[in-house]
């Protein structure tokens, strides 16, 4: 199964007064890993996805997260992102982990959803393309 | 001539490891007092004008700011804003205290935008049922 | 036993290209609510709390969250939260609702940290004068 | 002088309601490619610098931004940034640009300080061991 890895430098505007990362920011790092994962498979960014597929975004519904060890500005981490296709949804996880060692850990559960000829949002099953690309 | 006030609470996510406010964190209480004095003065959100007005939003083109004293987690500050019409474009004037103290003050040059029929983004002249409202 | 409910208005700023709020922007909706719940409970910002009390924090160990229905801008959410202390460990449990329907719910563990006297970061029990204050 | 260049790319949580990069975004662009150029000139980390150096920050006095063209998400731009020094404070400058096309500028004045033996922050004179690896 496809896996994406990246690096990240966590910067001083993503940490707090205790002078480590203030988690949300895993949060948008995590995300952008998603998008990062779906750009490795499909060769396109989100911002491409949204014209050349049926695709409307992949919204959160459900997230869990474990911090293990802090991380601080200055640390270049490295984000492991996986994929695993349900139905309609997708579980992604995400390990990040500073020279080797596991730092944080999240798994999302998201939707892909379309627009209806109503403009409303509705899910649907990932496209076979797509899976495709991802080899499933 | 119309002026907004509101609190806002900095929060510890806000500050970086200085302990202070990470300064883009004021950018955002900046744009945020800009939607406010508009809701005060048109009785309607920044979603509601979507919806009732020729308008697609007032992008900024131009800002200068200047920083004080800093402001920390736990600090209840308060912004004034207020705003002056030019033809397509306006100023907004934020100043931001700390019990009376002046902390940091910030001028946006904004335009107002429409879409047109082709559905690109083009600068329009603010509608005088806008200026009415403000006083203008 | 204790519980706090806050306002918060979502933000421009805070959403995506969907119009939705981009869900990183919920935790920090999250975290700046369990400091809410603590001022609550104590009668003192987080900032009085690391001169008044032995406290370096409540660093997040553990994070879960379910998202039901977006919010956007020009929302005004209402976040409720309430707290089950363990050991060296708490629960905190965030309700967010607009208009009555529950749109996000989050379960965050925490510990309470003290700076040991080699000036590292160690758990440690919550404080019995804490406990008092929230009534366990 | 020396000067720095960065890719970043614009992600979709960066981006706002209009599709768009949300401003305050750009000063966090601008802060870590900030540091950037430190490191780029010392060979250490900010984080390294309050180790190695009399040093306890530069924060931001003053900033003027001008924004020309939107960049949206999927967005790979680059951001060159320099620096002029005076006494204790110094300008920098960023120019960031998309496929060559000048985006947004900005320039920042910031001050060196360092922590006095009472504790509190003072602004002092840039060292001359930093500027000498500025080449200045």
């Amino acid at each position: 199964m496809l896996t994406n890895r990246r690096t990240v430098r966590i910067e001083w505007g993503d940490c707090d007064p205790a002078g480590i990362i203030f988690y949300p920011r895993y949060f948008e790092i995590f995300d952008a890993s998603t998008s990062a994962l779906f750009e490795r498979a499909l060769g396109m960014t989100k911002f491409e996805m949204f014209k050349a597929l049926p695709f409307a975004g992949f919204p959160l519904v459900r997230t869990q997260a474990r911090f293990l060890k802090p991380t601080r500005f200055g640390d270049d981490v490295t984000v492991e992102t996986s994929i695993t296709f349900g139905r309609s949804s997708f579980d992604i996880m995400h390990k990040l982990s500073l020279n080797g060692e596991l730092c944080a850990e999240c798994t999302e559960t998201r939707v892909w959803v379309v627009r209806g000829c109503d403009g409303a949002i509705k899910s649907q099953s990932v496209p076979d393309e797509v899976l495709a690309k991802f080899g499933s």
